[in-house]
């Protein structure tokens, strides 16, 4: 482990794995407002065109003010605001789980973010830990918008520290159907599903049913840098050439959460409907993605969810399979040897909200 | 004709030619709520610097409630809505006539795009035909903000399919100086030329004058590539590397509608005083753009307008011309050979609104 | 000098060496409203994450109506309104001195700008000479957001042409104490540090201690021509590749004042808590960056400023060295030969505002 000096003091090193104890609170810095210059950005970077979060006219008439932001934006600056707490000096994000979206948020909204520390147990090598952590985003009311656990391989500082006690949290395989957030006055009776780009509703999908998106978006570096600093978040591996000639790969890594963007973005030629994302059951960045990778992305119907006292909406829990460098016809997923296809670079398991007919 | 398997039906192969008929209206997804987040980066895309679009106060001094958004940013926006439709399954988007600005957008306001099918015919090689459309955006008030005439070759389904009786619809030359719509409350009484620019008004003008630009920009794959997203444009040509690898030019191919944008931003340096888009009467995109080109553009006044009604306010039919790889001055044009100049990208021929002495 | 033929006079050729005069003055062109557009472009481009730029809510509780524009943002738009007219027939931007932030910029305002000739001085090989200008920048109410002097050397459009009586401006070495600005209500009594992302106050720095921000980032062509457009900066050395390999580097270069603004947002990392920029006592780009180039920084407290009056609140005066492509560490500087290390891009002495305790 390369150590740099700090000379003063005064830069942060940030966590290291014997930083961290079981039940630690971590306030994270940088409240952010979020704004249509924000929500254009992502629109910009990654092809978002979901009609809810497009037009002020599609959201009031479904009984919302205006356009939330898209939801993938919230869970990415709340996910920044922890990478400088959490996972600045960590080898590899590991997986999610339990992630609920809450109230919607709007341009004007201002969310910060704390993490609490529920699983700790130090690798065999003694040079890492697992470190699991609850992250919860509130809004400038307090409300919540948007909580998930996520864990993370963190670099001890001194490999000869003592262990600590292993915590293991319990981690449910999926967000419980009580657990789905409905937006407040969410009315989708006046749903129109021309504007929103696609005939096919809730009823018309099948458990198990696959869907070849077929677009597909190649990533500039500019592209997923830019995406990457507008979600303040500053994991060094993707902004410093420099230092990534010296490392595993010689070239900078795209966030992970880019790659989930623009998988959501190109599920829309299929999943135009989905108008917005409930929860995340969990998720796995299976290799990393770099600039001048082509992303192509599928999906599974994993469940068809009905959602309790509500007619005119359901949930569909879903699988998407994003891929770099392969097109998605033919599902790709695992590869002859029983492992992950080498194409496959994210493998998500979320919940979508979709009208019924 | 490569057809790709859409194993459930849900994704989207849209319209092949056998599939318009004439008269047919197609009303198109996503409406969108523009911003000045869009317009940020309209101006971070393009270089554009007219003060109408730069400034809420300039805007105010001309008698308008804030600074309308660019003119070709509305473009875009409507005729990215119309690509799914329209031109997904099209080999070459092949002319515009009759384009009319209708009233300016502003921040906030929510467009929407429909088109009406009004040409259609089957090429010889019966494996394309021409498709006309006549395609018109509104606002959430119900008002137009554009509306022009395009056709686009578009590939057959079955080529055995048969031809549909010739429709050809009757394109004008020109949009009628009648039909050119200046702001309603705008008085350039107020028009402040050296917060503009420029001191060259409508007076200083000749038809025939030709004028080099001599600004040029040199295009980045990440720009265009955000631009034509910002335009929720899903044309697969601009984003997907794997496939074009595989294409005509084995790389992807800049929107047609970015070089517009980047040959009107260019023009800033000569025609600065040139603060509104009025119409376009016809453009030829003569040759495809590429990531690492410099564009660069001349014009040259075609007509000057008296707007009826009107002394404070003149109109300027122009030819812009924009170029890659090649500075504007010699004003290239036509080859040696008669043909376009290899070096032409662009042809437009459009109407600007501009304050008199 | 190479002319091109401008062949209407349509195409402004701007000003020359010998089109410039003591006292004379020069209204800059194109105003603009700056908006959270603009803000959200400049945290995707730069990386910025001070909390007051980033948080309404922020804002408000230190008694701001809502969060100002990122202090270099401003800097940059007045910047770039003053290129047509100072600076787009320089050969080098030489310098900065004096420069004062005044009203803090929100979204909404308007901003636009003039300069004055306060320096003369022709070079001795007759081909250029030194412009020195004192530019303002105010907002739609008149009042000042900026005010710097800088100098740059300009061509002569005729070598021949007579020299002008040399006028030397008196340039201070450091902006004085009186003369730094406080925002109007600004209390930081309510000042959060674990917010701000940072414990370290003013009263934790001492005068000649140095920090290493450890981060760094690569720079991309699109990065940096967006920012340069956003900003409406139209030399032409930052966006034309075709012109720039007939120059001296073969390529375009980097907007001096995007590196200015990446060495801010490094500087996060150990100065966190410097909320505000109030002064840029002088600056000096050392060598050109391209993209490419990792931006990496370096800081040295000069000075701990004591502000008359404030016991809340107090300056730094600080030196930002940016290099490229070599890590803080060590804090470059000075070569082996005693001119600048290769490595140094720009070495900038500015004041900075920060809580005490």
């Amino acid at each position: 482990m390369r150590a740099r000096n700090n000379v003063t003091g005064k830069t942060a090193q940030r966590n290291f794995f014997e930083d961290f104890s079981p039940g630690q609170v971590l306030r994270h810095a940088t409240p952010r407002t979020l704004t249509t210059g924000d929500q254009a950005l992502y629109t910009a970077l990654t092809g978002s065109r979901f009609a809810l979060h497009s037009s002020d006219v599609f959201a009031r008439a479904l009984g919302l003010p205006q356009a939330p932001l898209d939801d993938f934006l919230v869970f990415h600056i709340v996910f920044g605001k922890t990478v400088p707490d959490i996972s600045l000096n960590a080898v590899a994000n590991l997986g999610y789980a339990s992630c609920v979206f809450g109230v919607p948020v709007y341009p004007g909204d201002t969310l910060s973010a704390a993490s609490t520390v529920i699983g700790l147990k130090e690798n065999s090598s003694r040079e890492t830990g697992v470190v699991t952590v609850r992250s919860t985003g509130v809004n400038q009311n307090g409300e919540t918008v948007l909580d998930y656990i996520r864990w993370v391989m963190v670099k001890k500082r001194d490999p000869g520290a003592p262990a600590p006690t292993p915590v293991m949290p319990d981690l449910p395989d999926s967000v419980a159907v009580e657990n789905i957030a409905v937006p407040k006055g969410l009315d989708v009776s006046a749903y129109d599903s021309g504007l929103a780009g696609s005939e096919h509703l809730w009823d018309d999908f099948e458990a198990g049913e696959r869907i070849d998106h077929m677009d597909a978006m190649t990533i500039e570096e500019a592209e997923h840098q830019m995406a990457t600093r507008l979600y303040q978040n500053t994991a060094r591996v993707h902004f410093d050439l420099l230092a990534a000639k010296a490392g595993r790969f010689g070239k900078r890594i795209v966030y992970g959460g880019h790659i989930i963007s623009l998988a959501r973005a190109l599920s829309f030629n299929g999943l135009a409907n989905a108008f917005r994302i409930a929860a995340i059951n969990g998720g796995r960045h299976a290799a990393p993605s770099f600039a001048g990778d082509t992303i192509a992305a599928w999906s599974q119907v994993l469940e068809k969810i009905v959602l309790p006292g509500r007619e005119d909406l359901g949930a569909l829990r879903l699988r998407s399979v994003a891929l770099k460098n392969q097109p998605g016809a033919g599902f790709p997923l695992a590869g002859t040897d029983g492992k992950s296809d080498p194409a496959v670079v994210l493998d998500l398991d979320y919940t979508v909200l979709m009208p019924r007919r």
